[in-house]
């Protein structure tokens, strides 16, 4: 996507980003392909840095309240290609290139029903 | 972009939504365009039910605690292309057509600064 070219590189640590009250940032998380946005997730600090490290999107999640290593249970392991952070340092934007399904009941996205347009 | 084309229609009402403690739920914004991702911000009840009438996004300004009726100061409107809800029902997803940049910075899009990839 020709938006990429007008990047800032940015140098920022977990400590930088603006968590909520329980500590977890949301991420957006997108095709790099076609754009397709995919999921949106929450990041602790520990799956920022797991996730930073490995290259592999780690998720912390809120419903069962533990690390989520995204695709160690389906196999659907998203692969980072880019991390962008928001104006506001309070939300994640991740490019991935997604190993079959992103949700969980099987479509490519979480986002398939539509309530309007 | 062809993944609209699997959509499943959904009628559904703010009550069918997961709202957080605070009763708002997060809405990733996407230009309908090229799929570029402009920016997240939150809607309450009052804010949702004036986007899906007026086919403008309106947010919950959870800083300033008001109503953002998103363009009324800067111009910068954004009109409601599609709205999509994810599996969980707890964000939204908005395909909008923005006028002028989406971020108060001036940049198109609130993500502009790259931290990995």
């Amino acid at each position: 996507m020709n938006q990429d070219q007008e990047m800032e590189k940015a140098v920022l640590s977990f400590d930088d980003l603006k968590t909520d009250d329980k500590g977890l940032i949301p991420v957006v998380v997108q095709d790099y392909q076609n754009g397709q946005v995919l999921m949106v997730a929450y990041m602790n600090r520990q799956a920022f840095e797991i996730t930073m490290k490995e290259e592999r999107m780690t998720y912390y999640s809120r419903s069962r309240q533990e690390l989520w290593r995204k695709g160690d249970t389906s196999g659907h392991v998203q692969y980072v290609k880019s991390i962008d952070v928001d104006c506001d340092a309070d939300t994640l934007l991740a490019k991935v290139e997604q190993v079959g399904a992103a949700c969980h009941t099987g479509h490519r996205s979480c986002f398939y029903r539509r309530l309007r347009g």
